[in-house]
């Protein structure tokens, strides 16, 4: 294995990110200079003014290429950009943005000198990797208390296997979460839902769950059911499992102010909840208006919130999302009161252009404002921290508290859970959706080049809304979106309201949908083992060309296509109205094309580019030399699959072995040497095409 | 040529759009069906309502392609969204808007059947190119008053030609604006200017423009300048000229309501200006604060407003750029009035979320409403028309007042002129540029794919703003985008006030840029001559591969090649940290890779898939077979270029000719046969590689 060398600076906040105590090395740390100085800069308007300057500096040589980062805009090489880790509520995901949900600030620099780095730090920190000057990352934390971590080892995949041996084991779900699930943020009752059911089953396209947003509650209170809307839930949630539907329940971060409301009124009473500088509950306003956000930094808390899952878990629901835990803030109780001031301050009929803009930009600053981040405080078990300080560690919190308390209430059973926002950590205790994206073509491949780097970051239990959330999806889209969503292990169709409607059955391509879908089942004996495999082994499941082919000078540059498990490659289409596209192959391969599980076409290929068609209806992969891929016929839901015929597909010229992982999909003794079974083929001569 | 008929639905606008007089069909429109009647929809939230539709429908082939519409986003191939031509102030084109700065309807369909059809018609438009249906084209305008053009000939390229027939002569600028021109809103003063003048000068970076946003006007006004900045404006002209640099300010359609300031008190003296319901001068505000507009739909006030670029004209300058001309509207007078009142009815402490959304939405919906677009009229020439019902003639008419008045005061001599709003029939008058777009690296491609689709529709003289307007630049997209922008003809760097510097200068490699910029100046006899035969012939400019390969399978699907002129394809590199990208080559063509002027290679390739490397600091391109390109030693500005020693770039096996076209680049004589050069080159064998 690899060395890990851990250096302190400052007093840094323990995030519990790694789970490998590794002594603190004394003396410099290797790799990185801290720049320390005043710059004259310019503002961009001509201005100049003095800045101060202190950062870790790294010099790039012209071909290094640096990968990490997890959730994030942009490349698998992610040269060229300045990141921001700063768990942000916003669902453009373009290309100037600087944070997402999420904060994993693990990179690895390959290039002539091959290392990792971890900045251990939940506070504001700058990744500039070669923005400011093209050959330089420069890295700036808010304030310098950190652990850092610097990874040495055999190439990058040695030193992404070191580090997640160095954070633990990644989050493993119940296997039905693999099966797709259909969602919206529009499903308000029993019927709308049934409805969805309905249109999946009648056009015979696989479905095993669908998700509920915020309208399943009552005045959007956690850990309530509205009972006009769901009058008897524990008999719905039975009848959906009749038709092998998993209801899955978003739960918020923001507990409602409501007199009377238990979760409230024990928050309150017990000090679970975040306080402001005077000590008294900071209030801000999410969907439920407003709100206290209880402290899932400190243990107590943490240990109360989870267990209110208690409530649905007892009601048979056995998955979760957890939503609007950067946290997001629609506004805070006294920052909106001085805006409103400040509003009707304003004379009406005299506005200059920079008044209009500033009085728009008072109205738009409400939402998920850094002083209000700044306003309020943990109990970190006895210390006070300021909420910035430890901003992106929330999510994880409140997500780790559903997963200690599912430990405590299902120890012998897995509970699905998967959270918005996340720090490196989180990884153990959930999975990522990867937040609130649109439905653009740039979207899909964004999707694929985030796959990677968060498993790089512990994260493999993830997937991005299928189709895109906001914004309006075609038809096209969705059907390619799909044909990358089989190989995701989140495979979730979500759309926000006010959006088209895009469940499957709502175009017109039913069967091609119904056959999509399809071969996610069918692939199942291979995703499923690969999952499982990679998460208790510490692998990557989802590979960038450049880790496995590292002499490849092409390989090092392809950034559309992915290798996933130890024998697919797969190169999904991502632009719209392409009728195929540009594939290259590092080795030969074989190429399988599936019309539906039932009508497989083989082709093998040899080393190079290609230009491959893809139809809309079609999903095609290509099979490593001497790889098997485990298949079976697909089904309805999950539970139709189990146990159906293996078959393979394979590429091997000589004998191949591959390693299937089956279990029950719900116990936790993952390690039982009875749940691999051995699979084996003997090849046969090959002709290339 | 091809055959044009014209239909009339019920009583069109007189656009003036077409040059030729086309009678009117009687009886029905070929290939469109109208389709009417009620049809249920759901609105994307469970609830079902009774829609009224009424559209005209195609039925398209699932091979058809679908070209046109001019300035909007996504594909060369505009199937698969739904596009409103609705010209709109919106700076975030990303995939999901329907709407960009330009209308422009004018489509060809192509497949089994091949035809164009253009729908002259000024207000709002809805055009479905297989979003509802994937297969069904649907177009709805407002109302039913307009003519159809239906257009059939010789393949895609046959109709294109006759639509540009049918619609007049493109705009022709003087040969100095297709130097390489610099600009940044927040260059404030003559200080500002020669900072950026000299940056450019002192690195060998070639130069001939530098562009004034809206600071140098004495308070916003039109046709001022501030005199605190430019204390001696017309000396400060020459200056630049002695440096051969053309200074080119921006004129804002607004016109800024003073006392004592001539063009507002010229405006209402004489009833010029947009009137609202009860004959009161509309107020908006823009940049100056309170505006009118000037009634450019109206002969006589557009010549009064033409004639005061004369203000400018008499100081030396030579060209324009005309902005905010949508109108763009930050907010009307009476409709801010409105919502102040609201917001001051607010109860501060207790807004819940549907509440505050609609807090927001109110604020933010100040700008460009559509009920202002409702609340205030025309007088074209004695009929007065709600704004809405010509909304996407206000650019045009604006650019019209110009380039009228322009023949007028400079009969001898060509002017600069672009516009950020147009319609089809502006073209005549001046170019566009393709609006505030961003430093993303899709918007260098989007940038690609609306060249061709502009030429369709009569906009030649166009580009992008290279590096991106708004958002950050990296040097690396700087780079790549400037190696696009080398052929396109309006070729600026343009970048909004807040964000990063981008002038050449401001990065590292400064001489790769030089080298860069330089190729344009290189190449100036090709892409002068290739404009200004386009514009005189009618012809594309940047032409998709699938327009002069209909035949080749392959080439109908590339989006991300364009042949440029007679002699050239190119094929840019759009992805970040890409070393090179794949190119389709439709015939052989001979790689011309130029790393600077100075140093040419050259390799001869046969039809087929290439991988081509690209480094940052090149230019790659390919010319086709019997093909000629003349060029030049590059000069740091246009007068340094002209008169060089022509030499050539070839493909000939056997002889092969090239027009090549030369004049002073001021005059208007462009039909005189001494413009045109014949040269020739007789090859020899050609070695593929």
């Amino acid at each position: 294995m690899g060395r890990i060398r851990r250096f302190t600076i400052g007093n840094p906040i323990n995030t519990e990110a790694v789970v490998q105590e590794i002594p603190v090395e004394q003396g410099a740390f290797p790799y990185f200079t801290r720049v320390q100085g005043i710059e004259l800069k310019s503002d961009g308007d001509s201005q100049e003014t003095m800045v101060q300057k202190d950062y870790l500096s790294y010099q790039m040589g012209p071909e290094d290429k640096v990968y990490g980062l997890g959730e994030n805009v942009r490349g698998i090489d992610k040269r060229g950009w300045v990141y921001e880790s700063n768990c942000s509520d916003d669902p453009h995901h373009t290309e100037g943005k600087r944070s997402l949900y999420g904060a994993h600030n693990f990179l690895v620099v390959a290039g002539a000198k091959v290392f990792g780095v971890f900045l251990d730090y939940p506070g504001k920190l700058t990744l500039d990797i070669g923005y400011e000057d093209m050959d330089e990352i420069r890295i700036t934390p808010k304030d310098w208390n950190m652990d850092l971590y610097i990874l040495e080892g055999e190439g990058v995949l040695g030193i992404v296997e070191s580090f997640r041996q160095l954070i633990g084991r990644s989050y493993i779900p119940p296997k039905w979460a693999f099966g797709y699930g259909q969602s919206r943020w529009g499903y308000k009752c029993e019927e709308d839902i049934r409805t969805v059911v309905k249109g999946y089953r009648e056009n015979n396209i696989p479905l095993d769950s669908v998700y509920m947003d915020i309208d399943y509650m009552e005045r959007f209170k956690d850990f309530t059911i509205d009972e006009g809307r769901f009058p008897n839930f524990p008999e719905f949630v039975e009848e959906m499992k009749r038709q092998h539907i998993h209801l899955v329940p978003i739960i918020d971060a923001g507990v409602k102010i409501e007199e009377g409301y238990g979760v409230y009124e024990e928050g309150v009473e017990n000090g679970y909840f975040c306080k402001d500088e005077a000590g008294k509950e900071f209030t801000g306003a999410v969907w439920p208006g407003k709100v206290h956000f209880p402290d899932v930094l400190n243990t107590q808390a943490r240990g109360w919130f989870g267990r209110k899952y208690k409530f649905l878990l007892d009601q048979g629901i056995e998955g979760f999302w957890n939503d609007m835990n950067e946290p997001a803030i629609f506004y805070s109780e006294k920052n909106l009161g001085k805006v409103m001031k400040e509003l009707k301050s304003v004379k009406n009929d005299n506005m200059d252009m920079w008044e209009i803009f500033a009085f728009k930009d008072l109205v738009n600053g409400l939402a998920n404002n850094p002083e209000d981040y700044k306003s309020f405080y943990h109990n970190m078990d006895g210390v006070q921290v300021r909420h910035d300080k430890v901003h992106n560690l929330y999510g994880y919190g409140m997500t780790r508290a559903a997963g200690e308390a599912f430990e405590e209430l299902e120890p012998e059973k897995r509970i699905l859970i998967f959270s918005r926002s996340s720090y490196i950590g989180m990884h153990r205790y959930g999975g990522i959706w990867m937040g609130d994206n649109q439905s653009w073509w740039s979207h899909l491949l964004l999707n694929l080049k985030m796959l990677p780097s968060l498993n790089m970051c512990g994260f493999l239990y993830t997937g991005a809304d299928l189709g895109g959330f906001g914004a309006d999806a075609t038809e096209d889209l969705l059907l390619r979106w799909l044909a990358l969503g089989v190989f995701t292990p989140l495979m979730r169709n979500h759309a926000a309201l006010g959006t088209r409607e895009q469940e499957c059955y709502q175009f017109t391509r039913t069967e091609a949908f119904g056959k999509l879908i399809g071969i996610r089942y069918g692939l199942m004996p291979y995703i499923y083992s690969e999952y499982m495999k990679a998460a208790l082994r510490g692998k990557m499941l989802f590979c960038p060309l450049a880790f496995v082919y590292p002499d490849d000078k092409h390989a090092r540059e392809v950034e559309d296509q992915l290798l996933f498990g130890e024998s697919i490659m797969i190169a999904p289409v991502y632009v719209q109205n392409a009728k195929g596209r540009y594939v290259y192959l590092p080795e030969p391969m074989k190429l399988v094309r599936l019309k539906g599980m039932g009508q497989i076409e083989e082709e093998a290929l040899g080393q190079g580019h290609y230009y491959i068609e893809v139809p809309l209806e079609e999903v095609v992969f290509f099979i490593r030399p001497e790889k098997i891929v485990p298949y079976t016929e697909p089904g309805q839901y999950m539970e139709e699959v189990q146990g159906k015929e293996i078959k393979l597909l394979h590429f091997a010229s000589g004998a191949a072995e591959y390693e299937l992982y089956q279990d029950d999909g719900y116990g936790k003794d993952y390690g039982n040497p009875a749940h691999i079974t051995k699979l084996r083929v003997e090849g046969h001569t090959i002709e290339m095409a």
